[in-house]
């Protein structure tokens, strides 16, 4: 891949429009013979494929399974290995919420010790997710703040709940405040640089008052907390690309990521139908789109092979519409494959197609992993996509004289 | 590829065993039309492929023809350009010799020089493998120590040998003392930090009484050293990858190679048929095993087309006794090309395949480089052969949240 900073001095603003179509967890594994994409009729999909370039990527490197959130920052354009979007930070989006450089955030577990402090269970017995919400409830009514940093709490599924410190100068350079195993004593956070330690001490002040509230709620009478991160200082893609980027997406995850790299996200409603009606209504407004499909994922990690058929057949319905839009450039790809057979995301190259004026068809008659495999575009990296559709955009100069 | 030490962090252990099938100079060239590959008979590789996901690997990158050093190293898993194996240790170890970390190591030649000290012919004659065993032994009985360094000197074929020099502090940082060219001044060893000054003097000295005790051997009247290298600081595949490793080679340089990385090398035969046999009965003792085929590459150096395919056909036989022992992971490949058209290793990427459960069969008939070119792996690079099988091992966590 050519170096960021030659990149980015190669980006010119033009009126082409690109679309980035998303289908999470896209890729599969053969079951009886074949995989989710292959199983599914989608006749849409195949017809553009024989009429663009195609290709398979990596979402990281051979080998890597990856998060959502560097395969996200892959396919916006940004190396994942040098931007890292930490776990506190990636669940924080996930509820939906809006973090800002002064925020500090966790992810945590209620679990249970004994009267040595030794962890007996991490999840206090996988407590009920109505009984979360009236403790975190009840622990935000009882700790608003600490040393003028302001903390709140808000409870996930089951014994999960994110924190997040607000105040300015916090510092994310801190050890897990969480063994990760039983039978060993709840510690607090260790700071890994000196900057961090006042943010350290004021964390394990939160722990230690946390704890002496909870005591009369066993099994749920302490809180272990991982992933301390804040948001990562990443330029937006108007800084870098010169784009006038919007996200359309109905999970908050996405959503958060997307305003991570500067994108606006637009209100949307919680159907396919409604996402492509915002597309069409905010058409004019962007010179970037990216739309993201969860429902693929979802189905994968459920291990429900014909529900990610059915999955696809209803993204695959989209493509008719979206072409009516004529974008100049349209990709449509996957951030990372969730075979049903494993459950789960996996390190397996997804199917790429790449649209546009200025490519040379290559007779890929179905879009599919092993069709797309033998694909002009070859298997490269996803951090090469955002640049191809520059390109394809007529939104790269020539390098050199 | 992903920075070794985000990999090592993603590591986890399973219980899923990984074998890796070196066919040494495995890729060829065509010779009225056909490839090695292609002119032989392998039935049962050519079904496996059909159920396994192909591809072809680099060995180093474009272009570039390795030494059995780096491309081992690659297929292990490690990057070859970071950790380097010196000449000496190379050959100390295809002598069989077991190497610590206080053993300085050389290649040398018996050489002849006029009485000025230049050098009329770099092998002395090619003197017979023969003289060469006697005129070490007495080497031998005659220098056995300088300065508290103990000096072993091992015969080779024809002029060669290997030299060890064993004791603390020894260092490497030395320059040939070989000018590699008649008509010149035989020449001591530089030393090339302060640190080797030391280790410098005492190769001189012995230098200066070999040629001493030489003298009645016209025409093998001094020597030349070059090579000069420790064992490299390599971690183990067991820190790295949390394997426990064992390695089947029937030649002693890949035997050796195998303990760099902290292989067990287990005991076999001679014969491919006592390699398989040593396969089955450790099979439950190792979750990775390196399996090494030298005759390949041996009937390749020869410039032997029909003898390489012999070879080839030989080998194809033992995977229907491999795959009886259900392997989770099966990888064949080569370490480098030796095309029986060049004599020599070659700089031509190397057909592989991966079978297991979690692979999207490609489609890809025969195991060739030009069906291999097709499949679903594209051409990557042999250092991410290993994370692959890692990863289809199940031993490879998630990246990022």
């Amino acid at each position: 891949m050519i170096p960021d900073q030659i990149l980015y001095s190669l980006v010119i603003p033009t009126e082409s429009k690109l679309v980035m179509v998303v289908i999470d967890g896209l890729g599969g594994l053969p079951v009886r013979g074949r995989t989710e994409l292959e199983a599914a009729k989608t006749p849409n999909l195949d017809r553009l494929a024989s009429k663009s370039a195609c290709g398979l990527i990596d979402p990281i490197a051979n080998g890597i399974t990856p998060g959502s959130g560097p395969s996200h920052l892959a396919l916006f354009g940004y190396d994942p290995l040098q931007y890292e979007i930490g776990r506190g930070v990636m669940e924080a989006l996930g509820i939906g919420l809006k973090l800002t450089k002064d925020d500090l955030t966790a992810r945590g577990n209620f679990a249970t010790v004994d009267r040595n402090g030794i962890i007996v269970d991490r999840r206090a017995g996988r407590i009920a997710s109505e009984k979360n919400r009236e403790m975190c409830q009840f622990l935000q009514e009882e700790i608003k703040e600490i040393n003028g940093v302001r903390i709140s709490i808000y409870p996930g599924k089951e014994h999960r709940f994110v924190v997040v410190f607000q105040g300015e100068g916090l510092r994310d350079e801190l050890t897990d405040a969480d063994p990760q195993k039983e039978g060993q004593k709840a510690k607090g956070t260790e700071y890994l640089t000196s900057e961090a330690r006042r943010t350290a001490e004021m964390v394990n002040e939160y722990l230690r008052r946390v704890t002496l509230t909870l005591q009369p709620f066993y099994p749920a009478n302490t809180i272990l907390l991982r992933g301390f991160s804040k948001v990562p200082d990443i330029p937006s893609m108007t800084e870098r690309f010169k784009l006038k980027p919007a996200a359309i997406a109905t999970y908050p995850m996405y959503r958060g990521l997307a305003t991570l790299v500067g994108m606006e996200v637009l209100e949307t409603g919680e159907t396919l139908r409604e996402e492509v009606e915002t597309l069409k209504n905010h058409f004019h407004e962007y010179d970037f789109f990216y739309f993201h499909f969860k429902k693929t994922d979802s189905a994968g990690e459920d291990g429900n092979f014909q529900k990610k058929v059915k999955a696809l057949e209803e993204i695959d319905r989209i493509f008719p519409f979206l072409l009516k839009l004529r974008p100049d450039v349209l990709v449509v790809t996957g951030d990372h494959s969730t075979p049903s057979l494993l459950k789960a995301h996996s390190w397996h190259p997804n199917p790429i197609l790449l649209y546009s004026k200025y490519v040379r068809p290559d007779g890929v008659r179905r879009f599919t992993e092993r069709y797309c495999q033998q694909g002009q575009l070859g298997k490269f990296s996803a951090v090469e996509v955002l640049p191809l559709m520059l390109a394809n955009g007529l939104k790269l100069k020539k390098f050199g004289a």
